[in-house]
């Protein structure tokens, strides 16, 4: 039988999509990268799914995982291979508060999962942008990160557990609840971020944290990016460590802001250099118990902090958030990053890495270098700066073949030098295979390559992403 | 030339033992285990590490890395292979207390970086009994935990980067300070808790943490072992996860301590069979600064907790460390544990973990279980119970060859049923290879083997260790 038939078969004709039915699978969010596959099969199971891969490893197919496609770097795209796609297993199998765990398929979109944290009085705190969309199964592949890894980690540092299938369709199940297990080598950690390339995540045991009682949300603007860092390290001392998130804005961005959504309206007037949006979240309820004049105590931790560093001068303006509406507001002029970004093309965008310290200097140089290669290009930037990670955008001005790898070239070159990283929350997929051939050691991509042989030695895993051909 | 000779040549005759010199390196602290090494190198540095691992492969000989001889699963111990020790590399390379962060080789003793973050005003919150003798790449080969887990994690929690020698000498450096990097596989996940079996560690980036600025500690006596769990959990959400050490030592503990040790005296008379050590570490200034009165923030949530609930009668006694003494001479109690169980021979002794609310129902039914194995038998219990690990020794009345594996198989059954692990935080070695081929399933096992011949496929590393034959 052919490989359509044949899954078919096995999962039902109606989860095997081809033709007309393939349109919503042939480019990602991007819609910068475009997919050709010889059909989507949608299994419903972990056996289906087992199924499917012990067929396409019958008919020597290349077969790519899918799930919500609100990837960034063409991890999920494929000429000629089929997708997989988890979007029917999409059931939170269980939440268990008293063990703050919650046992979910790959299926399930993160918004799904904070609503069952939520209505289970806990937090899942992985938090970006595409939330509505991106898939556990996708965001465990790419090991996600986002505006809350600062306290809680990447999607690494919240699993407990996995359950895998393998190139041959057997099944791997690590689905461990426990917080300690030296039982051999931790195999979960090998399928987190491996995007695909060594077997289809299908279910998973999450982490769930307490949920904050109460936020203190606020947007100032420092004197420097040293002065931002300064404060961030103060209020981590005054609160324990309680910061949830510190995000980077700088002027450039604010100009962009507005421009695309005047109705949301700018932070400060005039516009300062280097605006912060800053959140603690208060889990123990003496933060979350407002006082006898009605404040809350970590609102007045951030006020304290913020008024110190005003009367040194280091924090030029800050406004607090009194509502959950101006808490919103915040958060919304930082979550239009993508569509900002992406507004404009050509647009030469980057995911990087660095000590928080080398920021400023990251900034420094690279504008300094950029003239050189296109005196027209315009940049923009935003950033996880708690975490060191920068979104930083070129819009170039010169229109040939070069200038993108140019760009990119000069960016490596100075976070290579600040010991950063071209790849920081993203992942590589196709977009940053150049990347990870210039500046990953030899070493290193040996050891890659002999595992991705020792477990998928076809090579039929999500073949051509994450590790560039020898 | 010889290997002997070979390797003097490479690293100076008085780094490579032989005879009488190999003495201290025959056990480990269990002095269960014995080694019989053709040699053992003693490499000042990583290029030196390399060397040897060269002319191990050139003469095709076995390496067995070895650090600080603390381990208590056999995981160091070798007859006829070559012993690499990184005793000499033990320096701290540089502690970056902005950063956050000490750059280590691995033969720093525990307590060395203890001393060193203390220094910069940090804190490195790995801590257990052995801490002055065990070294920095035993404790990331064994992915070691202790008593601070609960708060901080295990040791792979608080690694960014890792130097790996290879087995064929190639030099592997993840040495990356990032707090997030997706630039392909997490490499250095492989090699924390592999035992040395896939390749030598070298040197780290470790996490350091801001240092607690007071504790508040005490020992209570539970009415039972979930009443035990609704203080921890009523304690996490008083301090915002502040809670640092939970220690479970019942009465059959108590009784075998002032056995031992007469001169360190009980807690509670009468005693009390859950007794529970409880320590909070207050990093923010509002915690740790006293009030009007004197007293510490941190000190009075933990009393305020205690004394509601001795009021709602689940907790029946309570100390609580007024001096530093005092909170020493609790943690002493505790940290007999290991003097306690390896006094008395011959002691079947395991380290498993479950889900914390399921350590009740352990106890309960191995203990239902074992006298139909051994009606004369003996137990002790001391458990990290936050994190669900529990070190359960049997002292068997029986003194035939099968009790031993008769009571693992009756310990493994309970905990499998529970959904733990045999192995929580010691790790395998040789100890349990048994678990391994009994417990594990299958496809985990297959995969492991298939890292372990991609990375060594000569097999010369670490050889008949964490992963039982086929």
């Amino acid at each position: 039988m052919s490989l359509i038939a044949d899954l078919k078969d096995a999962i039902g004709a109606d989860h095997v999509l081809t033709g007309a039915d393939l349109a919503r699978f042939r480019t990602d969010w991007t819609s910068h990268y475009t997919a050709d596959p010889v059909a989507v099969a949608r299994p419903g199971t972990t056996a289906e799914v087992a199924a499917c891969l012990r067929i396409a490893a019958r008919h020597g197919m290349p077969v790519v995982p899918v799930s919500g496609l609100t990837g960034l770097v063409g991890g999920a795209m494929t000429t000629g291979g089929l997708m997989i796609s988890v979007e029917r297993m999409n059931r939170i199998r269980e939440i268990r508060p008293e063990a703050r765990i919650a046992i979910v398929e790959a299926g399930v979109v993160l918004d799904r999962l904070h609503e069952g944290a939520e209505a289970a009085g806990l937090y899942f705190p992985l938090w970006f942008g595409a939330r509505g969309s991106a898939m556990i199964g996708g965001v465990l592949s790419t090991n996600a990160g986002g505006s809350n890894v600062l306290r809680y980690g990447s999607t690494r540092a919240l699993c407990l557990g996995l359950e895998v299938v393998l190139a041959d369709g057997r099944v791997l199940n690590l689905m461990s609840e426990l917080h300690k297990d030296n039982s051999g080598y931790d195999l979960k950690q090998l399928f987190i971020g491996a995007e695909g390339t060594l077997g289809i995540i299908t279910a998973a045991v999450m982490k769930l944290v307490p949920r904050p009682r109460a936020h203190a949300t606020a947007t100032l603007a420092a004197r420097s990016l040293p002065d931002a860092l300064a404060l961030l390290n103060r209020l981590q001392e005054a609160t324990g460590g309680q910061v949830e998130a510190f995000e980077f804005m700088p002027d450039t961005y604010m100009r962009r802001l507005v421009e695309a959504r005047p109705d949301i309206g700018e932070p400060f007037t005039p516009r300062h250099a280097v605006n912060i949006l800053v959140e603690v979240g208060a889990t123990a309820p003496r933060d979350s118990t407002p006082d006898e004049t009605g404040a809350l105590p970590v609102v007045s931790l951030l006020e304290e902090t913020l008024a110190g560093m005003m009367d040194e001068g280091m924090v030029l303006d800050a406004q607090i958030a009194r509502t959950e509406a101006q808490r919103r507001t915040m958060w919304q002029r930082r979550e239009l990053a993508a569509e900002i970004t992406f507004a404009r093309k050509p647009a030469i965008d980057t995911d990087i890495a660095m000590p928080l310290d080398r920021v400023a200097e990251f900034l420094d140089r690279i504008h300094a270098r950029l003239p050189d290669l296109d005196p027209g290009a315009e940049t923009l930037t935003v950033a996880h700066l708690g975490d060191g990670n920068l979104h930083f955008t070129v819009f170039p001005a010169r229109q040939d073949d070069t200038i993108a790898d140019e760009v990119f070239e000069a960016v490596e070159d100075v976070v290579q030098d600040l010991g950063g990283s071209f790849s920081a929350e993203h992942g590589v997929g196709l977009s940053k295979l150049n990347s990870m051939r210039r500046r990953k050691s030899p070493v290193a991509l040996d050891v890659m390559r002999a595992i991705k042989s020792a477990l998928d030695p076809e090579g039929r895993m999500n073949p051509g992403k994450v590790i560039p051909s020898a």
